[in-house]
C-alpha cells in the first residue's frame, strides 16, 4: 500500500516547504518566486508584485456573524496587506468566487460591494476573475498585483543584525474578537431569543471583521523618508512571522514584552476569556498589521510616530527568538502560529 | 423580505456582467479590466496579462477518473490557454490550494508533480499561491501572468466584417470524451469487478483529462508573421466565444458546418451517444483550441497550416451569428455554452 502522510504531520509551512522545494525559476522576469508576502517580477522599471489569498467558507469565516460586504472588503484587504508588507502600492485584483447555490444573486451582489469599497479604499482596480458554482459555501480567491521601485523593495530575508524591529498598530485584537464572535454565536444558538451583545466589544469585534491593511504606513515610511529593511505582515501571530524572518535572514530575535503593543479592549478580553493576552499577540492571526526592521539611523526620523512600536532587535541566529519579559527573564518563543490545518485539518 | 434572485436565473455571464457593470478602473496601468481572456496592464515597454480561474472538485472534475497528476497539468494548462488567447507568453503563475483531510502529503506531491510538468511544459515560474485547509473536497485557484508585446495584443473585440474566423485543432473530443468518463464510471460504481473501458477512446478521454493551451500555435503564427487581430480561447463551446466576439466587436457571423473541425473518434463516439456532434462543438466545452480572426489578406500565409481551420467569416451586427449547415440553410446559432450554475446549481 502507498505511504499516507497527514497534511496535519506537517502543517501549511512543512507542506509548502515539501512541494516548492525543487523550483527552479525558468524566465529571467521571475526575481523572487515563492517564500515571500508575494513574488517580485521584474517590468523594467519597476518590480511587479504578485500575490493571492483564499478564503473558505467554514474555515476562514462565518457567515452567521460575519456580514457579507465585510467579507468582501476583508478579501480585498488582506491581499492589499501582503503587498504593502513588500513596501509596496497595490494597482490590480481578479476574483474567482465559487458560490452554492445556498447564495442569491442579491447576496453576490453586497460582497462585490464590500470588494468594491476596499478596492476604491486602496485604489485598486478589479479587472477580472472567474465565477462558477460550488457544491458546498462559498469560496473566494483574489491575486493581487502591486509595484515597488527596485531600489524599495522590502524582503523578509533583509533583516540584519543590530536591526531595530518595528510593528505596527496594536496585536491580538482580531483573534480575541473571535473569541467574543464565537461565544455571542454560541449563546444565540442556545437561545436564539438573546441578541448578541458585541456593544463592550467594538474594537476588537471590528479588528476581525473589517481589517485595514496599512498602507497608510507606507505612505509614510516613504514621506519620512525611511526605508524598511525588511518587512512581513502580520497575519498568523507574531511568533509564526518572526520565524519566517529568522529563517529567511539567519538572524534571531530579542522582543521585549513591555514594548509590544496590545489595546485595552484586548487585554481586558483576554483577560475576561481567561487567556493570556501576550498569547493572543505571539500566535492570534489575522491583525494584518506589518511588522520591519529598520537600521539604527532610521530611529530617530521614527520614535514620534505615534502607531509604529519598537519591540525588540535583532541579534546573531545562535541567539534564538526569544521574549524579555517585564521582569527581565528570556524566554524562547515558539512559532506556534495559526495553521488552518492544525485547527480544523 | 428582501427579494431573492437565483444564480441560475442570470447565469454565469449574467452575474458577472451584473456585478461588474459599474467597475471604472483608476490606475492609469490598467489597460483593459474584466470582459477579455486576461486583463491587460501596462508595464513599459510590453503589456503584462493577468488571468485566473478556479477548479472545485464535483464541479470541474471528478478524482475517481481524473489522475490527480493530470488535474494538475490541468490546472496550469487551461490558465496558459487564456495568456494563449491573448496572443501572449505565459510567465508566471500563483498557485492557491483548499485541501480536505482526505488528501494525503503524497496526493499534494502528485498533484505538484503534475502542475511542475505543465509549468515545465509551457515555459511558466511557479511563484507562489496559499494552502489551506477545506470542509470538503479539492479546490485549486491558478492565477497567471504572461507577456505580449503592445501591438500585438489580440482583444476580443478587434473582429472587423470582412474578417476569416479560424480555429485551431478540432472541437467536441473533450465533451464526448467526458461522456464516456462518466458512462465507464457508472459501469464501474454499478459492478465494481467490471474494468473502465477507455481503450476505444484514447484521444477524446486525452482531450478530457490533459488539455493542451495551444502555445505552438501563437508561436507559429509569429514565425508566420501573422498577427490575429481578435482571439478567444474555446473554453465553454464554440457558440459561446462567437457569441463574445460578437458582442465585444459588434458583428456577426457566418459558421460553414462542413468546415468545422471535428476528429473521427469524436464524430464516431457522439453518433455511438446520439449525440449530434455538432452539438459536441457548439455547446461542449473545454476544448482550449483558440478562435481568431484574420485579415483577408493573411489567408494566404495560413491556407497550408495542418491545424488551423478556416470556419467562416464576420458580417454585420444585425446578421447574427449563423451556421451555414452542409445543404446550405442557415440557421441562428444560440449562445448555449458550458454553464456550470445551470448545469450544477
Amino acid at each position: 500500500m502507498d505511504k499516507r502522510t497527514e497534511i496535519t504531520e506537517l502543517g501549511e509551512f512543512g507542506l509548502i516547504d515539501k512541494i516548492t522545494k525543487n523550483i527552479t525559476n525558468k524566465n529571467n522576469t521571475t526575481k523572487i518566486g515563492v517564500g515571500d508576502d508575494a513574488a517580485v517580477i521584474d517590468v523594467g522599471k519597476d518590480y511587479l508584485l504578485l500575490s493571492t489569498d483564499m478564503l473558505i467558507e467554514g474555515v476562514h469565516f462565518d457567515l452567521s456573524y460575519m456580514p457579507i460586504q465585510h467579507l468582501g472588503y476583508k478579501s480585498i484587504s488582506i491581499n492589499v496587506s501582503d503587498i504593502a508588507a513588500m513596501n509596496g502600492s497595490p494597482e490590480q485584483v481578479v476574483v474567482s468566487l465559487g458560490l452554492s447555490n445556498r447564495f442569491s444573486v442579491e447576496a453576490v451582489e453586497k460582497l462585490y460591494e464590500g470588494m468594491k469599497f476596499a478596492c476604491n479604499d486602496f485604489n485598486v482596480d478589479l479587472v477580472g476573475g472567474d465565477t462558477t458554482s460550488s457544491p458546498a459555501g462559498l469560496i473566494i480567491s483574489v491575486s493581487i498585483t502591486g509595484r515597488v521601485e527596485k531600489d524599495k523593495v522590502a524582503l523578509r530575508s533583509k533583516v540584519e543584525k543590530g536591526d531595530i524591529i518595528c510593528a505596527t498598530g496594536d496585536l491580538g485584537g482580531a483573534y480575541i474578537g473571535l473569541q467574543v464572535l464565537e461565544r455571542e454565536k454560541q449563546v444565540f444558538l442556545a437561545n436564539p431569543d438573546m441578541q448578541p451583545d458585541l456593544k463592550k466589544y467594538p474594537y476588537i469585534a471590528g479588528r476581525q471583521l473589517k481589517p485595514e491593511a496599512r498602507m497608510d504606513i507606507i505612505h509614510e515610511l516613504a514621506e519620512l523618508n525611511v526605508r524598511p529593511k525588511a518587512m512581513i505582515d502580520i497575519s498568523d501571530g507574531l511568533a509564526s512571522e518572526l520565524y519566517h524572518l529568522s529563517k529567511q535572514s539567519d538572524v534571531g530575535f530579542f522582543i521585549y514584552e513591555d514594548k509590544l503593543p496590545i489595546d485595552k479592549q484586548t487585554y481586558d478580553t483576554a483577560v475576561e476569556f481567561n487567556i493570556d493576552p501576550i498569547t493572543c499577540v505571539m500566535n492570534g492571526g489575522e491583525d494584518y498589521e506589518l511588522l520591519f526592521s529598520i537600521s539604527q539611523e532610521d530611529f530617530e526620523k521614527l520614535k514620534n510616530h505615534p502607531d509604529i512600536h519598537f519591540i525588540g532587535y535583532a541579534a546573531e541566529k545562535e541567539k534564538g527568538i526569544n521574549l524579555v519579559t517585564k521582569n527581565q527573564n528570556v524566554v524562547p518563543i515558539k512559532a506556534q502560529g495559526w495553521d488552518h490545518f492544525k485547527v480544523e485539518g
